[in-house]
This record gives structure tokens, C-alpha cells and sequence, in this order.
């Protein structure tokens, strides 16, 4: 029997309020209206962004609300409108939309898209549909969206700007990674930083995209990869992955820039950081050469601290930049990453490290904020 | 009579100590020794690195010192090993040396040297020769050099590597800008920030520096320039370079950069700071448009202000970068910046707004702190 058009009954993880677990309840999912496109998620995984939101230092989201944007699904139905969909189709959401009919989509200079809402505070933005409502239903209290995709539900609803079509041979417990971390990660090695190949690299924090971004630098080139992270624990994967040296800034005795720029003979060419904090900001800018060191900020630490730099440092020839989803323009770079990976260019598998069932997301929560996971994947 | 391999006794500005005026003094200016060239200084022009320099708040500089880098001659003599001038060449003498053997002469990405001696200290390095001697002695004491040039002198001594020689028939009046000011301002629009044809620009600050970077911008074909200082009667010449608008932030209700984001709907695609601390860089970086906006940052506040960057600005696309001496490698370029000077690209003579003979250097100094210049030009 066809579920088209009806609302449907299914398991959700909702987040009812901040610094408490998530709740396991029964959802109601509204049919997409137009332009949408309602999704039956098949395999999800948790990234450092869902943890960010309920943690009890965020003040700054509405309540409740339904994470999750790492995922791939299934088409369900389509709202009016939806031409390049239909039920069936592999899928991957995304939270950065591309209309093509924007200023920015136009642009060859960015990804970035006017559907993103606010970019002032793109986490927030996106949490209803572009008619401003919700299609989730809880308890009969309306459940916020979140980035457009809140793929902690069986099934979810999504602005065709958000999705793309993948080939229907793609395991999606796998490929789901390129929603967010993977794609983030790789692509701010290859598109914001462009790093070049024989180049030297280090990059800070090796979670799922601190390990992206080495297989990105790795993908590109570089000569030598330098793995940042006070977990050592990561270096065994690092080094699977490319990474030519790894480094435990508690095992030093000096500044884990100074340590850096020693062995580099003046600095390393690009470096990233993917933890986020003031403090691993200015390493990762303090690393790089005079010249033209560059140092990206990826965006894994949305909060509110600060980057200070020393004007001289920049004026000797350094550059800061930073990258939003990897610099892919959504929708047409998404279906070729996934054919790199079918044609193995990158190898997604050794970033699961745990795959669980959906009803415990708490549990893979807590794997990811004691270090234990890279990445776990959920299963319906 | 020849003065080479002699002593020569010679007039020069003397800085004695911080906080105080310059003293007139007879200077004695050794022979040059190997790879060394005397020159004798026809114009010289006062920027405001110099007044940094003996400002009461600055603490890490060596005194005495003859300052001045901003100049044009005519060689006196060469020293051993010396083979690409001769006495009577019109030069241009700079503190950015290219020594063309170091990795960064050999590399295509900076113009950097390995002759600046210190990357964290540029301004106190190259104040002695590369034998850590000084050429100059005043009543028996020795004296600093200052950037590698020296140019408060009727003579002074430079590298090979921080010289170029230029053609016969150019006024050393007018291009002596091409020393600092001039290069670094347009250099920072062309080869840094690469203004592209089209664009919107935001400047920063209207002294020499920001008015050769709307030159630049000019130049490379800025369909807008929004040309901003504290001091209104700088608009005029603005305006005469190329500024579109000019705006006054003492004169507006807002924020400047909310006033220039409201102006170009969304923000410019290329900001200059060309003022320094931390406020006007925030500004700069924040007028700039999500998705590509580019800050460079002008090598006039190499001070301790710090920038405070947020990073979600960066994830959102934009870049901060900056520049020295605007990106030119020195010897290579700045003889075709002549040229493009005399093929009228741009122009250098309305920069100059007074010519004051040299004894009178204490009095540019005043002009340009009480804002009555862009550029003196001393001549002695």
C-alpha cells in the first residue's frame, strides 16, 4: 500500500531539550509538499555537529528538534514540482543546498547557496522548511528540522535543493559519510586549500574529518602529512590512511608549532585545523611558512571562540581561509565523489569504526565524545 | 676627484633616540665592501613606517638610526664583486631584497628573501650590513642602518641585493615612491589580492599606501571602490584616482561595515586594510561578501595589534591575507614598474602633495602626522 501523500508513523531520535539524551519516539512525518522530497533513511552516522547542539554549553537552538546529517536513503515520494526524483532512487541529503539559480551557485568562487538562510548562523538556519514550517510532529508538539536534513528519523522530509541521486549499486552504510565529514574534510584539502602535490602538510585532530582531510592531502600529492591529535590512539588509522609522521602535542616538550616547523625546516605549506579553539587555531596558522603558508579552518567548531592572529604573520605571506561542506558545489560534485569511490580513489570503509542500531544513537554518542569511534554508523 | 674606496662626509637625519625629533648632523658613510653599492640619495620621501619608528609607544628598536626607504639615486661607487652597476646608474634601492638563490626567490609564490634576515622582526633586521658592521658613523659613534637602506643620507650604502637600476631619463623625484608606498599599495591589489575586472572594493585608510591600492584596484579594473578614511579631505584625491564612493565613519550612524554591506547588497568581493589595529581589520575582514570575500591586510601597522577573526567568517568563505611590499620580487619588477610609469598606466605625481628641502625633514614629519600629506618628497 502506498504511503504517498499520507502521513507517516515512524521511529525517530528527538533531542527535546539541551544536554539530555536523545529520545527514541514515535514520529509523525508529514507528505513533502512542493518541491520536496520525503526520504526513507536507511543508513545514518553521528558527527561531532549533532553532539555540538545538545551540549549543554549551546544556548543558542530551538527545542525540540530531530539531528542527524550524515546520511543516504531511499526516495519515499515526491512533492509537486519534483522533476529529477522519484520513488526508489539512492539519495544523499545534504545541508549545503545548490539552486543553481542564485548568485553564489552561479559563481564559480563558492558553494554557498542563498537557501542556506542565514549565514551568519547556518546551524539554526534550515531548522523548518522554506515555507516555514515543520513536517514532524511529535506528541503533538512540532519538531524543529535541522540542516535542512534531521536524518535521525526513519524517514524525513527534505527540499529537492538539498538531495542528490547516487548510482543504485552504492552501499549506503557506507557512502553516507559523504554527507558531511567525509566530504568536508577531503574537499577543504582539494578545493579551499588546493594543496599541491610534493607539498607538506599537517593537520590538527584526527577525527572523521581531521582523517578525511589526510586522505584529501594524500589524494593530492603531498609529499608529507603531519597528524595532529592528543588522542594517540588515532595514529594507527592516520598512518593507514597516508599520514607520513603523527604527533602527540602532550608527548612535547615545546609548542606542537615549534616542533612542527623544526622538522619541516621553516614551516609546513598548508595546514588545517579541524578541531576548532583558539589555541589550535594559532598552531595551525603558526605552523605554516612564511611565503605562503596556508592554514584553512573547517568548520567543526561553530561556537563562539575566537581566532587571533598577529597581523605579521599574515603580512609575511600567510593565508587564512576556510571551508564550508568540503568547497563542493552540492549537487554536482556528489554523484562524481561517489563514483571515486566505486573506482576507489578514496577509501570511506576504514572511517567506520563501529556500526549499531539506530535505537542506540545515545550509545554511539558516547563512543564519539570518549574518543572510542571515528565514525559510527546507525541502521534501521 | 674620485670619492671611491674614501670616506665619504655627508649630510643625514639622525634618530638619537625614541620620541625625539631628528637631528641634521655631518655623517661620515664608509666605502661600499664586497657586493655592496654607494648611493648617492637625490629624493627621498617620508612614510609612515619612519614616524613609527621614533613614536614614544614603540620599544624594540636599536638607536641611533638613519631611517628613510622610500628614495631614488644615482650609484657612487661599487664595492668588490659588483657587476651589475656602475657609478652614475639611476637605482632604486628597497628593503626587499631578491637575491634570487633562496627558496623563496626560487619560488614563484612569494617575494620574499632570505637577505630579510628575521620574518618576526623585519623592521629591526637589516639594520647592519651583512657583516653586522654599519657603514655610518656620527661623532665617532656608530649608527644603524635602517630596512637595508638608509635613505635620510646625501650617501648611503646597500646590498646588490636590495637595488635595482632604472632608466636614464625618470625624474628620482616622483618615482622614489616606487621604494614603498606606491608598490606596496597597487602591488597589494595586483599580485595579492588579484582584483578582478568587475569587482567592488573597500580601502581602508587613504594615506600613500591606500591610495595607490585604489590605483591598483582602479588599474585592475574594479567596477566599484569605496574609498574610507577618518579625515574627509583625503576624498577628493580619492575620487581623482579612481574611488567611487567615499565615506567618512565619523559621518554615519552604523558601523562602517554595515554601511558599505547595505551600499554593495551583501559586501565587497576585495577589502585593504591599509591602516592597521585591531578595529579597522575587523571591519575590513567584515564588509567583505560570504562566499569569496578577500581582506588583505597592508604592511603599515607592524605593531602588536592583534586581528580577532570569528571563524565562522572564514568558514563562510572569506580569506585574509596580506602583503609585503605587494607582492613583488624586487629586482625583476620594479624596473617594469618604471616603465608602466613613464607609459602613463598610472599616476605617481598626484600622490606627492609637498617637496621640502631636506633639512627641513622634521617638518614632513609633522605634515604627515597632522594629515596635511600623502607623500613629502625631500630633496637635498
Amino acid at each position: 500500500m502506498s504511503t504517498k501523500g499520507k502521513v507517516i508513523k515512524c521511529k525517530a531520535a528527538v533531542a527535546w531539550e539541551i544536554g539530555k539524551p536523545l529520545c527514541i519516539e514515535e514520529v509523525e512525518v508529514a507528505p513533502p509538499k512542493a518541491q520536496e522530497v520525503r526520504i526513507q533513511i536507511i543508513a545514518v552516522a553521528v558527527c561531532h555537529t549533532d553532539i555540538h547542539i545538545i551540549h549543554p554549553k549551546n544556548t543558542e537552538f530551538n527545542f525540540p528538534v530531530i539531528l542527524g546529517h550524515e546520511s543516504a536513503g531511499i526516495v519515499e515520494s515526491v512533492g509537486p514540482g519534483v522533476t529529477s526524483f522519484k520513488p526508489g532512487d539512492k539519495v544523499i541529503p545534504f545541508y549545503a543546498p545548490q539552486c543553481r539559480k542564485c548568485k553564489f551557485c552561479l559563481s564559480p568562487l563558492t558553494n554557498l547557496c542563498v537557501k542556506i538562510g542565514s549565514f551568519e548562523n547556518p546551524l539554526s538556519s534550515q531548522n523548518l522548511m522554506e515555507d516555514k514550517t515543520s513536517r514532524f510532529t511529535c506528541k503533538g508538539k512540532s519538531v524543529n528540522h535541522f540542516l535542512g536534513i534531521s536524518a535521525f528519523s526513519q524517514y524525513t522530509v527534505v527540499s529537492d535543493t538539498n538531495l542528490c541521486k547516487i548510482d543504485s549499486d552504492v552501499n549506503l552504510e557506507r557512502i553516507c559519510l559523504l554527507g558531511c565529514g567525509f566530504s568536508t574534510g577531503y574537499g577543504a584539502a582539494i578545493n579551499t586549500a588546493k594543496v599541491t602535490p610534493g607539498s607538506t602538510c599537517a593537520i590538527f585532530g584526527l577525527g572523521g574529518v581531521g582523517l578525511s582531510a589526510v586522505i584529501g592531502c594524500k589524494v593530492a600529492g603531498a609529499s608529507r602529512i603531519i597528524a595532529v591529535d592528543i588522542n594517540s590512539e588515532k595514529f594507527t588509522k592516520a598512518k593507514a590512511l597516508g599520514a607520513t609522521d603523527c604527533l602527540n602535542p602532550r608527548d612535547q616538550q615545546k609548542p606542537i608549532q615549534d616542533v612542527i616547523i623544526e622538522m619541516t625546516n621553516g614551516g609546513v605549506d598548508f595546514a588545517f585545523d579541524c578541531v576548532g579553539g583558539t589555541e589550535v587555531m594559532k598552531a595551525a596558522l603558526n605552523c605554516t611558512t612564511v611565503g605562503w603558508g596556508s592554514c584553512t579552518l573547517i568548520g567543526v567548531a561553530m561556537d563562539s571562540k575566537e581566532m587571533i592572529l598577529s597581523p605579521l604573520e599574515i603580512l609575511m605571506g600567510r593565508t587564512v581561509n576556510g571551508t564550508f561542506f568540503g568547497g563542493w558545489k552540492s549537487k554536482d560534485s556528489i554523484p562524481k565523489l561517489v563514483t571515486d569511490y566505486k573506482n576507489k580513489k578514496f577509501n570511506l570503509d576504514v572511517l567506520i569504526t563501529n556500526t549499531l542500531p539506530f535505537d542506540k544513537i545515545n550509545e554511539a554518542f558516547d563512543l564519539m565524545l570518549q574518543g572510542k569511534s571515528i565514525r559510527t554508523v546507525l541502521t534501521f
